[in-house]
């Protein structure tokens, strides 16, 4: 089979870091344009739009949509309609229900449709999740903590409505959360710190229950210094589970499972091959529901501001 | 067929003002308990848990609940597990992950789970359905503008995180223009009003779209006092469309259209009999999901303290 004409839209640091070093490496894929409003990549067709480049390129067989959600709904439709398969970073989109149109919409065009959570194929989740299926859980402890002036610098963006803000990260837990748990879980309350000056909060603190009336904790914050935290902790009647380094590696009471080497990216990119070949798609909603019932049932608290540079 | 035997839960004002009458009224159900924190039915059983009344009372057949959003949840799931029918007021949950979750326990145990939006069922809403789905919509513009402090006077848990504020009567909007418009809507942006002493909007500033890029605005505001406004206006290819007290009365260019003189809680126990006639579930989230996306979308904006009596 030939490669799949891929063309990459916004071209910022999550297409630099990881789209473009995995769709090089895979050969299903080859590059054939980009659409950025700033830069584009070299040895390819640059456009300053999507519709301008759908327009010059109809060989154009998929997109990876990687600027900001508060764009990607217009993006999106724009693809699909010309019926292209797409590929969303998470998350899927500034809201919910515009997600739910682009599903229908991908579903009456025979498009595929990847609402990918790179989080989901970090190395060890796929162990987690067969080791939560085989035991009682008692508890789940999600410790999720990064230095946003580190990771996020100067990026305006995600500190906007609909921007995210320390749930930008915290999606990534719960991708995982809601793949590894054996039955749904839902929010039973939530504190959100907002900074005075800035739509979106820097720290939540969340209490979830499911079915089984099990108590699941979530701690976000964005002002962690010195090591960086993302785990994600079980009791359960086969011992203590850890789910560390944002899925990439496994103990159980304190002896470390050995899992494979596999890295989000090229997995997500494998993944999105594989769905347009059987000619299907792939969203799930479940963390972005979380976060919009987070948004809906939290306490807001308002703490001090936040400048990017201390 | 013997009637329905039928427990309400949380008598307050929703339950005395409409659910207590159009039960009275419909021959299909019996009322047969009550259970409330505070105050009962007089002439039946009263309770002051769920848990309780099911347990003392197994001949019920099916429940409605009355309580604040946020305590609907565990209610529910007892009274699903019970196997019985459940009739939820709106908004049907504090989170849409907990409905979710009630849908599916609803789908294992053959229960008919209705989640009531009872402004669908005014008098002129289908009339309204009807013409737009004959027409080219231009435009869309909800006003929904009440008194707060006559509407739901002390009524602290509307105030409080989850309690949704002038999302509780703008919900009602929304179920509305959801079942009306032929596509659906998603939020480009809004803004959102918080008192400084509150956790929950005073009101909201909504700008919609849909796949056919038409306008939709809605303005949601509790601070009005004199003329209370509840309209949906769209301009169509066939004229204005006025659809006005709460989907009530309906005009085109001025012209009132006759409809029915239907009242909506009557309305929504006929729905609720048929349902469980039929074995069927009727669970439509999109109003609630287009509240958590304002949550989650919007921009806030702090404005003066309010107090319930001024």
């Amino acid at each position: 089979m030939s490669p799949i004409n891929l063309a990459i839209v916004g071209v910022g640091k999550i297409a630099r870091d990881q789209h473009l070093p995995s769709i090089a490496s895979n050969p299903d894929f080859r590059l054939v344009a980009a659409a950025s409003r700033h830069g584009g990549v070299e040895g390819i067709p640059h456009y300053t739009t999507i519709e301008a480049m759908l327009e010059a390129m109809p060989s154009i067989d998929a997109v990876s949509l990687c600027m900001p959600p508060q764009f990607r709904y217009d993006a999106a439709r724009a693809a699909i309609s010309a019926n292209k398969h797409v590929f969303l970073e998470k998350p899927p989109g500034a809201t919910l229900s515009e997600v739910v149109d682009l599903e229908t919409l991908a579903t009456s065009k025979g498009s595929s449709l990847f609402a990918s959570w790179h989080s989901r194929y970090a190395a060890a989740v796929e162990a987690a999740r067969s080791f939560l299926a085989s035991v009682e859980i008692q508890s789940v402890h999600i410790v999720w903590k990064e230095d946003v002036r580190h990771w996020h610098p100067n990026q305006e963006w995600i500190w906007q409505a609909g921007g995210l803000g320390v749930f930008d990260p915290g999606i990534n837990a719960l991708s995982i959360l809601t793949h590894i748990l054996p039955s749904a879980a839902f929010l039973r309350s939530a504190k959100l710190e907002f900074p005075e000056n800035r739509q979106a909060p820097i720290a939540a603190d969340l209490h979830f229950t499911d079915a089984a009336n099990i108590n699941i904790r979530a701690e976000f914050d964005w002002r962690q210094t010195g090591e960086q935290t993302w785990d994600i902790k079980a009791n359960t009647s086969g011992g203590e589970m850890a789910l560390a380094r944002g899925g990439s590696a496994l103990s159980i009471d304190g002896a470390a499972i050995f899992v494979s080497s596999q890295e989000e990216y090229p997995a997500l990119y494998r993944r999105f091959a594989d769905l347009i070949a059987k000619g299907e798609s792939d969203v799930d909603l479940a963390p972005l529901r979380h976060v919009a019932d987070a948004f809906l049932l939290g306490e807001r608290i308002v703490v001090e501001p936040f400048y990017d540079r201390a």
